[in-house]
């Protein structure tokens, strides 16, 4: 196989780091993360997203409770991603405009977009300097208190978090769905048998047996007929009423 | 300054590429593509994207249609990118479990975070073989013809596009709100004054000049309180009556 260039190759051996070393991000490190996740992509150059750096141990300590995952605010630096519509409402209203279009589920899902593309450039830009991090959906745990702990007008939405650091850490690569599942050309399959996937659920049950033998292992399919899916009462459901809250997506 | 490494220098160097040689995109380039948005980062192992890749003259020419772009399914390759939840409801019907919570806004956030996080890697991975492309929000001016046009079951949904092929352009970087408008340490900002965006504008203005000396041209804030952002009629608003047709953010 030919060599492949250093950006796919950081791309390919991205793996999820949890846990990190007591060694800080430096400030030229933090600065180039920035960087790049200012060179995204953006929807209509309208460049609708907004960083938090926690910092203030107290704020750290909440967004821990909230995700429920103790690596978030510990060693590494923690990184708030909003979807910010707000900047430009203040804009407007300052030029003698009113709210226009910024409350609409459109608009929302366009700085969403832009937001979450960040995101990813943000992380790449790390593992490609030797850092290594997780995308923290579990800040959505509870949206609402969310919201409340990081003090946001309306307009703000935080959609993920990033907690980026040193690897203490060097997890095998996580085996994924064979691009026969997810890549289709013209037509999505009618039907995606269960038996096909059999070769890839004994790939990702030895991934968790080699990861951990004493822990419970579970194929592919056996996770998503789990009760991860299953209907439950959860705070995480609180989304609609914490962005209608946040005045967006109203229409 | 120290020399950037090669991702960095790949992600600040972005721009949006919307013309393209006749040159095609190899297999095994698409391949790359394809492997490098495989890799990313998925919320609870979910895997709940996938990718069409059109190659179908009519569905080209339906798709440019929608999204009023001349260059959507021209020279290059046209991928549009699906939040995904039916796959796994097609695991969980054959091994006895209902729809669960893949009807939750909550689970369509999840879908669609994982899959804009796959967009930015292809996008990026296309960038480092020197290959270009532009993400196609445009795709969501008629969200129902859309849906209608690639024949997508209940519980798919076609959220960004992505345009990619050798370029026949060598646009500027188009200048970024400065990170003191963006990133902020604990605390999100009380007020944007429009007086301190003036350096900017200036900024934004000249390369829109240098662009197009012909054209009509804007700075940041003036498209801010534009037309582009006012109330108005657009079938860019059906969005959340196709999602809920396809079943998606019902609860």
């Amino acid at each position: 196989m030919e060599k492949l260039n250093e950006t796919l190759t950081t791309q390919l051996n991205h793996r999820t780091i949890r846990k990190f070393s007591p060694k800080p991000v430096t400030q030229n490190e933090l600065a180039l993360l920035f960087e790049a996740a200012r060179h995204t992509s953006t929807s209509e150059f309208l460049q609708q997203f907004s960083i938090l750096r926690i910092t203030d141990p107290a704020k750290k300590e909440a967004i821990r409770e909230i995700s429920h995952q103790d690596y978030v605010g510990g060693n590494g630096e923690l990184l708030i991603f909003l979807a910010d519509l707000n900047r430009n409402y203040q804009i407007r209203k300052q030029l003698g405009k009113d709210v226009g279009r910024l409350q609409t589920t459109d608009l929302f899902f366009q700085a969403q977009n832009d937001m979450v593309l960040a995101v990813q450039n943000t992380l790449l830009a790390a593992e490609s300097l030797g850092l290594g991090g997780v995308i923290l959906g579990s800040i959505n745990d509870d949206p609402k208190r969310l919201v409340e702990v990081l003090e946001l007008p309306k307009l703000t939405y935080p959609i993920l978090g990033l907690q980026i650091g040193h690897p203490a850490q060097e997890p095998q690569l996580k085996p994924r769905l064979p691009l026969e599942f997810t890549v289709f050309e013209n037509d999505y399959p009618t039907e995606f048998p269960v038996e096909k996937l059999a070769d890839y659920d004994k790939i990702v049950h030895t991934y968790y047996d080699l990861r951990d033998a004493n822990r419970r292992v579970d194929e592919f399919t056996t996770q998503i007929a789990s009760a991860k899916l299953d209907k439950r009462v959860t705070k995480r459901d609180d989304i609609v009423a914490a962005l209608h809250h946040q005045g967006l997506c109203l229409e």
